[in-house]
């Protein structure tokens, strides 16, 4: 096992840069000086964002692969940019190792990276690679740049609220992780890697941003559906009402509460880590919205519609009841 | 003592992110959203950078206040920005916190980060804040912009190499904290003020790109003044000599290092975080900088020049005997 010593600091950063394949077409100077350098494109707006993974809080290694950590720190910085409506660009990372580390994890690490950066055309531009004895942390720097801008300001009473793809399958995954052994399963699977690997909703925020539909809102779920769409209620000055049987889940994560005896509900609600786009629109936006989406054969639901009564969200039951829905329950990172 | 438990993650970043008094005219959406969103300005470059500072690497909490600290996390990726001629514009700053740190610890660390804020107009336009249970960490990323951009690469043979400010204060301010009691001295504050708390050489790079001259290359002295050197005679294919009885000291240095029989020559040449830059350019264009700085009563100071051979620092002393410099004796992160 190659230990990083041996390299040097220069010499990780070369090796593990060569990995990276994707260059910009037009950016004016990579890796390998003080910074970075790339030209400006007059028109257009420049959304950026930061997230840092810490071992032992956001990820375990005893649980993933490097590889997919690799593909999970850039995709949880990628969703802030989608959840704007804006085109991830470059990202730069910075590693905190911890001295026994083998070059063999970082290089897998960066495997992962590079992945990512393919499938989005991102450039890793640059990054910090630092020692850390006692703590293993990556923090994604993203700079995207974007023409319309979807903030969480600007959901209106009468709007409908939309999610794109399934919800509670990253928490139920974790879920899975921690409390049971390895399952051979494809549910398993599925789920697991719901967590473990979640895709950026890059794609989906493009087709919202290049299309005409006035979109109130949008967000990304990371705290989880309430949390986020609290969020989105907070910021806009209004509230919201959705429909339990509207929730939108996968057919393996209904088969796995069900064998297991999960209740479903706190894991859609609050489960988090879906990283999912959650957005708003008025109802006449609908039709063109579906059709869009049916297209690019992207799931999107339906599942409810803002409310007048400010900051506060309601989930209406299979049963009719209706419950006020808190918003303290979502991930809080303390 | 409050603790970050009570105010939770949304409380705490408010309480902050209230601290922060700088706001750029132009930008369109700052803290609060998924990203920050900023206006592209046409023609100009975009320059960016990243940058960590660890507990127990990069700084110790016995030895430096959170205001210090604060400070100095910024002022190491500004001068990044700096080193390549830029204007830094806004940071991302994410803290990796420890359970038992108190929300007054962080508000004096962003009562640092305001300080260089408001200094250099600098927008803090977002960041994340996690728990990082076994270690204490800040990443910076810094976006700033650039008309001319400075590079590593382009120094030609019989270029002047020049150096701001003087070198071995910070590496002697750190022996002073590490070895020595407390001491009163004018001498111990100044030397390990600029170790605790360095200036970027942001004005002084604008000086730079303000000017005509031809800066051929330009690195700022993180690592140390011969491995920096180095870098750049690596990037532009050349070797250097320098000149012993040239290289800037400060007066303070210069005491201290007489006082305790302190060789001097080894924190000048790698000693490491002095951030001052070094950069050179064409003799005809010497008398230009000089009244330049003169007239913004800025130090810089003639070291040397760049000689053909390549990849080799020279040294020539005082007694007339030549070094040659081995490139591997500045600050190695691992």
């Amino acid at each position: 096992m190659r230990k990083i010593k041996e390299l040097g600091e220069f010499g990780l950063i070369h090796q593990l840069s060569s990995r990276l394949k994707f260059r910009a077409p037009d950016s004016i100077l990579g890796i390998g000086d003080d910074c970075a350098v790339y030209p400006v494109k007059s028109g257009m707006k420049e959304v950026i964002s930061t997230d840092a993974l810490v071992e032992g809080v956001h990820f375990k290694l005893s649980t993933t692969t490097p590889e997919a950590l690799g593909r999970k720190a850039l995709s949880v910085s990628l969703s802030d940019i989608a959840a704007m409506g804006g085109t991830p660009k470059r990202v730069l990372v910075t590693l905190g190792i911890p001295e026994n580390f083998s070059v063999s994890f970082l290089d897998k690490l960066y495997s992962g990276f590079n992945t990512i950066c393919n499938r989005f055309k991102v450039e890793l531009a640059g990054g910090d690679t630092v020692s850390s004895p006692k703590c293993f942390f990556i923090n994604v720097s993203v700079i995207g740049e974007a023409n319309r801008v979807f903030t969480r300001q600007g959901a209106k009473p009468g709007d409908l609220i939309f999610v794109t793809g399934t919800l509670g399958d990253s928490s139920l995954g974790l879920k899975l992780l921690n409390r049971t052994k390895k399952d051979g399963s494809n549910d398993y699977k599925f789920l697991t890697e719901k967590h473990l690997d979640p895709t950026a909703r890059v794609h989906e925020a493009g087709i919202l941003a290049r299309s005409k539909i006035n979109i109130t809102s949008m967000i990304d779920i990371s705290d989880g559906l309430v949390q986020d769409l609290y969020h989105i209620c907070k910021a806009s000055k209004v509230g919201a009402r959705i429909y339990e049987d509207q929730l939108p889940r996968s057919p393996e994560f209904a088969r796995t509460c069900k064998k297991r005896s999960i209740p479903p509900l706190p894991l859609i609600l609050n489960g988090g880590e879906d990283y999912e786009l959650l957005f708003t629109l008025p109802a006449d936006g609908a039709k063109n919205l579906n059709r869009q989406f049916l297209k690019a054969e992207v799931l999107v639901t339906q599942i409810g519609e803002i409310a007048l009564k400010p900051r506060k969200v309601l989930l209406k039951m299979k049963d009719g009841a209706q419950n006020i829905l808190s918003d303290s329950e979502g991930f809080n990172h303390f």
